[in-house]
Protein backbone atom coordinates (compact mmCIF):
# COMPACT_ATOMS: atom_id res chain seq x y z
CA UNK A 1 0.00 0.00 0.00
CA UNK A 2 1.63 3.42 -1.24
CA UNK A 3 1.67 6.29 1.01
CA UNK A 4 -0.90 8.54 -0.25
CA UNK A 5 -5.02 9.49 0.71
CA UNK A 6 -6.61 9.46 -2.65
CA UNK A 7 -10.18 10.58 -1.32
CA UNK A 8 -11.44 12.09 2.16
CA UNK A 9 -15.07 11.63 2.15
CA UNK A 10 -17.21 13.11 4.88
CA UNK A 11 -20.82 11.55 5.15
CA UNK A 12 -23.46 14.34 5.44
CA UNK A 13 -26.91 14.74 5.83
CA UNK A 14 -27.09 17.13 3.28
CA UNK A 15 -24.78 17.51 0.93
CA UNK A 16 -25.72 20.60 -0.42
CA UNK A 17 -26.30 22.24 3.06
CA UNK A 18 -22.43 21.03 4.11
CA UNK A 19 -20.97 21.96 0.73
CA UNK A 20 -22.27 25.69 1.30
CA UNK A 21 -19.47 25.95 4.48
CA UNK A 22 -16.96 25.27 2.40
CA UNK A 23 -18.38 27.55 -0.20
CA UNK A 24 -18.12 30.50 2.27
CA UNK A 25 -14.72 30.09 2.74
CA UNK A 26 -13.78 30.26 -0.81
CA UNK A 27 -13.73 26.57 -2.05
CA UNK A 28 -14.71 25.90 -5.68
CA UNK A 29 -16.74 22.40 -6.38
CA UNK A 30 -15.06 20.64 -9.41
CA UNK A 31 -18.35 18.73 -11.59
CA UNK A 32 -19.71 16.17 -10.24
CA UNK A 33 -22.24 13.60 -10.63
CA UNK A 34 -25.80 14.21 -9.02
CA UNK A 35 -25.57 12.73 -5.26
CA UNK A 36 -22.08 14.28 -4.43
CA UNK A 37 -19.80 17.40 -4.75
CA UNK A 38 -16.73 16.96 -4.55
CA UNK A 39 -13.36 19.77 -4.09
CA UNK A 40 -10.34 19.10 -5.66
CA UNK A 41 -7.59 19.24 -2.91
CA UNK A 42 -3.44 18.79 -3.15
CA UNK A 43 -3.12 15.36 -5.11
CA UNK A 44 -6.60 14.23 -3.43
CA UNK A 45 -10.03 15.13 -3.41
CA UNK A 46 -12.62 15.91 -0.76
CA UNK A 47 -15.77 14.52 -1.53
CA UNK A 48 -19.28 15.15 0.53
CA UNK A 49 -21.77 11.80 0.29
CA UNK A 50 -25.23 11.38 1.91
CA UNK A 51 -24.31 9.49 4.90
CA UNK A 52 -26.97 6.72 4.67
CA UNK A 53 -25.90 5.88 1.34
CA UNK A 54 -21.97 5.60 2.67
CA UNK A 55 -23.21 3.12 5.25
CA UNK A 56 -25.36 1.77 2.49
CA UNK A 57 -21.96 1.19 0.12
CA UNK A 58 -19.80 0.14 3.12
CA UNK A 59 -22.34 -2.60 4.48
CA UNK A 60 -22.23 -1.14 8.19
CA UNK A 61 -24.98 0.23 9.86
CA UNK A 62 -25.48 3.84 9.78
CA UNK A 63 -25.96 4.43 13.82
CA UNK A 64 -22.77 3.63 14.34
CA UNK A 65 -20.96 5.74 12.11
CA UNK A 66 -19.69 8.84 14.12
CA UNK A 67 -17.27 11.75 13.72
CA UNK A 68 -14.49 13.16 15.43
CA UNK A 69 -11.98 10.71 15.88
CA UNK A 70 -10.28 11.59 12.68
CA UNK A 71 -9.84 15.23 12.45
CA UNK A 72 -8.47 17.25 9.58
CA UNK A 73 -6.08 20.41 9.69
CA UNK A 74 -5.35 23.20 7.41
CA UNK A 75 -2.08 24.84 7.97
CA UNK A 76 -1.43 28.49 8.05
CA UNK A 77 1.61 30.08 6.85
CA UNK A 78 1.66 32.87 9.52
CA UNK A 79 0.18 33.03 12.80
CA UNK A 80 -1.46 35.97 12.42
CA UNK A 81 -3.43 33.64 9.54
CA UNK A 82 -4.83 31.11 12.45
CA UNK A 83 -7.61 33.39 14.46
CA UNK A 84 -8.55 35.25 11.25
CA UNK A 85 -9.33 31.99 9.14
CA UNK A 86 -11.19 30.95 12.85
CA UNK A 87 -13.08 33.60 12.58
CA UNK A 88 -13.82 33.35 8.77
CA UNK A 89 -14.94 29.74 9.88
CA UNK A 90 -17.37 31.07 12.41
CA UNK A 91 -18.58 33.78 10.19
CA UNK A 92 -19.49 30.95 7.94
CA UNK A 93 -21.66 28.73 10.75
CA UNK A 94 -18.49 26.71 12.04
CA UNK A 95 -18.61 26.23 16.03
CA UNK A 96 -15.13 27.43 17.50
CA UNK A 97 -14.28 24.27 19.59
CA UNK A 98 -10.61 26.33 20.99
CA UNK A 99 -10.02 29.29 20.02
CA UNK A 100 -6.13 30.86 18.52
CA UNK A 101 -3.42 29.94 21.11
CA UNK A 102 -0.08 28.99 21.39
CA UNK A 103 0.57 24.66 21.56
CA UNK A 104 2.99 23.31 23.58
CA UNK A 105 4.84 22.34 20.47
CA UNK A 106 5.68 25.30 19.93
CA UNK A 107 3.14 26.18 17.45
CA UNK A 108 -0.29 27.86 17.09
CA UNK A 109 -3.62 26.51 16.81
CA UNK A 110 -7.54 26.56 17.05
CA UNK A 111 -10.50 24.15 16.33
CA UNK A 112 -13.60 24.49 14.84
CA UNK A 113 -16.46 22.29 13.95
CA UNK A 114 -17.44 22.37 10.49
CA UNK A 115 -21.79 22.48 10.42
CA UNK A 116 -21.26 18.69 8.77
CA UNK A 117 -19.60 17.34 12.21
CA UNK A 118 -16.23 17.22 10.95
CA UNK A 119 -13.57 18.79 13.66
CA UNK A 120 -11.10 20.96 11.92
CA UNK A 121 -7.50 22.44 13.33
CA UNK A 122 -6.24 25.60 11.95
CA UNK A 123 -2.75 25.38 13.23
CA UNK A 124 0.43 27.47 12.09
CA UNK A 125 3.39 25.30 12.24
CA UNK A 126 7.20 27.29 12.59
CA UNK A 127 9.04 23.97 11.85
CA UNK A 128 7.46 22.56 9.02
CA UNK A 129 7.08 25.50 6.02
CA UNK A 130 4.61 24.97 3.80
CA UNK A 131 5.39 24.33 0.21
CA UNK A 132 4.58 27.06 -3.12
CA UNK A 133 0.89 25.40 -3.47
CA UNK A 134 0.71 25.06 0.56
CA UNK A 135 2.16 21.55 0.55
CA UNK A 136 3.13 20.02 4.00
CA UNK A 137 5.70 17.78 5.13
CA UNK A 138 5.99 16.39 8.24
CA UNK A 139 9.61 17.61 8.61
CA UNK A 140 9.62 20.22 6.19
CA UNK A 141 8.93 19.83 2.37
CA UNK B 1 -9.36 28.80 3.11
CA UNK B 2 -7.42 27.49 0.57
CA UNK B 3 -8.49 24.10 -0.77
CA UNK B 4 -5.85 21.87 1.22
CA UNK B 5 -5.60 19.30 4.26
CA UNK B 6 -2.46 19.66 5.41
CA UNK B 7 -2.69 16.70 8.34
CA UNK B 8 -5.01 13.73 8.70
CA UNK B 9 -4.73 13.12 12.41
CA UNK B 10 -6.67 9.80 13.58
CA UNK B 11 -7.04 9.32 17.05
CA UNK B 12 -6.13 6.48 18.84
CA UNK B 13 -6.07 4.16 21.89
CA UNK B 14 -2.10 2.85 21.44
CA UNK B 15 -0.28 4.94 19.11
CA UNK B 16 2.32 1.82 18.62
CA UNK B 17 -0.83 -0.14 18.10
CA UNK B 18 -2.28 1.79 15.45
CA UNK B 19 1.46 2.41 13.67
CA UNK B 20 1.78 -1.52 13.14
CA UNK B 21 -0.93 -1.51 11.18
CA UNK B 22 0.02 0.25 8.39
CA UNK B 23 3.64 -0.18 8.72
CA UNK B 24 2.56 -4.19 7.96
CA UNK B 25 1.27 -2.51 4.38
CA UNK B 26 4.70 -1.16 3.74
CA UNK B 27 4.68 2.39 5.81
CA UNK B 28 7.41 4.12 6.73
CA UNK B 29 7.25 6.71 9.73
CA UNK B 30 9.34 9.64 10.07
CA UNK B 31 10.58 11.19 12.43
CA UNK B 32 8.81 12.65 15.43
CA UNK B 33 8.46 13.73 18.88
CA UNK B 34 7.25 10.80 21.63
CA UNK B 35 3.69 10.54 21.76
CA UNK B 36 2.96 11.15 18.36
CA UNK B 37 3.53 9.08 15.06
CA UNK B 38 3.83 10.71 11.71
CA UNK B 39 3.61 9.44 8.00
CA UNK B 40 4.59 11.28 5.44
CA UNK B 41 1.54 11.41 2.45
CA UNK B 42 1.51 13.39 -0.62
CA UNK B 43 1.69 16.58 0.30
CA UNK B 44 0.29 16.06 3.49
CA UNK B 45 1.02 14.12 6.63
CA UNK B 46 -1.42 11.32 8.38
CA UNK B 47 -0.36 11.63 12.19
CA UNK B 48 -1.35 9.10 14.67
CA UNK B 49 -2.20 10.76 18.20
CA UNK B 50 -3.98 9.39 21.57
CA UNK B 51 -7.41 9.91 21.66
CA UNK B 52 -7.92 11.24 24.96
CA UNK B 53 -5.21 13.96 24.09
CA UNK B 54 -6.75 14.85 21.01
CA UNK B 55 -10.17 15.37 22.95
CA UNK B 56 -8.33 17.42 25.39
CA UNK B 57 -6.59 19.45 23.36
CA UNK B 58 -10.00 20.43 20.96
CA UNK B 59 -11.77 20.84 24.89
CA UNK B 60 -14.55 18.14 24.24
CA UNK B 61 -15.86 15.19 25.77
CA UNK B 62 -13.57 11.86 24.52
CA UNK B 63 -16.98 9.78 24.74
CA UNK B 64 -18.60 12.37 21.85
CA UNK B 65 -15.84 11.73 19.45
CA UNK B 66 -16.96 8.66 16.99
CA UNK B 67 -15.63 6.86 13.22
CA UNK B 68 -16.48 5.66 10.19
CA UNK B 69 -18.68 9.51 8.88
CA UNK B 70 -15.38 10.78 7.45
CA UNK B 71 -13.48 7.93 5.27
CA UNK B 72 -10.71 7.64 3.47
CA UNK B 73 -10.11 6.15 -0.15
CA UNK B 74 -6.76 4.31 -0.95
CA UNK B 75 -7.28 4.52 -5.45
CA UNK B 76 -5.29 1.96 -7.28
CA UNK B 77 -3.56 1.99 -10.45
CA UNK B 78 -5.58 -1.34 -11.54
CA UNK B 79 -8.65 -2.99 -10.91
CA UNK B 80 -6.55 -6.03 -10.06
CA UNK B 81 -5.01 -4.54 -7.15
CA UNK B 82 -8.00 -3.67 -5.23
CA UNK B 83 -8.81 -7.17 -4.11
CA UNK B 84 -4.95 -7.46 -3.39
CA UNK B 85 -4.84 -4.46 -1.17
CA UNK B 86 -7.55 -5.70 0.40
CA UNK B 87 -6.16 -9.17 1.05
CA UNK B 88 -3.30 -7.66 2.44
CA UNK B 89 -4.97 -5.15 4.87
CA UNK B 90 -7.49 -8.62 6.20
CA UNK B 91 -3.52 -10.11 6.79
CA UNK B 92 -2.46 -7.03 8.29
CA UNK B 93 -5.04 -7.16 11.17
CA UNK B 94 -7.88 -5.25 9.03
CA UNK B 95 -11.63 -6.39 8.63
CA UNK B 96 -13.23 -6.34 5.85
CA UNK B 97 -16.33 -5.08 5.26
CA UNK B 98 -16.81 -5.14 1.40
CA UNK B 99 -14.72 -7.24 -0.92
CA UNK B 100 -13.80 -5.77 -4.04
CA UNK B 101 -16.88 -5.54 -6.53
CA UNK B 102 -17.77 -3.33 -9.50
CA UNK B 103 -19.47 0.02 -8.38
CA UNK B 104 -22.54 1.73 -9.95
CA UNK B 105 -20.22 4.52 -11.01
CA UNK B 106 -18.11 2.50 -13.41
CA UNK B 107 -15.52 1.64 -10.76
CA UNK B 108 -14.40 -0.77 -8.80
CA UNK B 109 -13.93 -1.17 -4.95
CA UNK B 110 -14.04 -2.92 -1.65
CA UNK B 111 -13.98 -1.38 2.00
CA UNK B 112 -11.82 -2.71 5.30
CA UNK B 113 -11.52 -1.23 9.31
CA UNK B 114 -8.27 -0.52 9.76
CA UNK B 115 -7.59 -2.09 13.86
CA UNK B 116 -7.59 1.81 14.86
CA UNK B 117 -11.49 2.06 13.49
CA UNK B 118 -10.90 3.92 10.27
CA UNK B 119 -12.93 2.62 7.50
CA UNK B 120 -10.46 2.90 4.30
CA UNK B 121 -12.02 2.71 0.71
CA UNK B 122 -9.67 0.56 -1.84
CA UNK B 123 -10.67 1.65 -5.05
CA UNK B 124 -9.58 1.63 -9.13
CA UNK B 125 -11.79 4.41 -11.26
CA UNK B 126 -10.79 4.49 -14.63
CA UNK B 127 -12.15 7.65 -15.13
CA UNK B 128 -9.48 9.20 -13.24
CA UNK B 129 -5.56 8.27 -13.90
CA UNK B 130 -3.53 8.41 -10.95
CA UNK B 131 -0.53 11.03 -11.43
CA UNK B 132 3.04 9.37 -11.82
CA UNK B 133 3.42 9.70 -7.62
CA UNK B 134 0.28 8.78 -7.11
CA UNK B 135 -1.49 11.97 -7.12
CA UNK B 136 -5.71 12.11 -7.47
CA UNK B 137 -7.83 14.51 -8.62
CA UNK B 138 -11.24 14.43 -9.49
CA UNK B 139 -11.49 14.64 -12.90
CA UNK B 140 -7.82 13.46 -13.52
CA UNK B 141 -4.75 15.31 -13.04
Amino acid sequence: MEQRVSLITIGVEDIEAAAGFYEKLGWSRVDSPDGVIAFDLIGQTLGLYPLSALADEMGVDVATLGRGALTLSHNCRTKEEVAALLDAAKAAGAEILKPAADVFWGGHHGYFRAPDGTIWEVAFNPFSALGPKGEFRWNGY
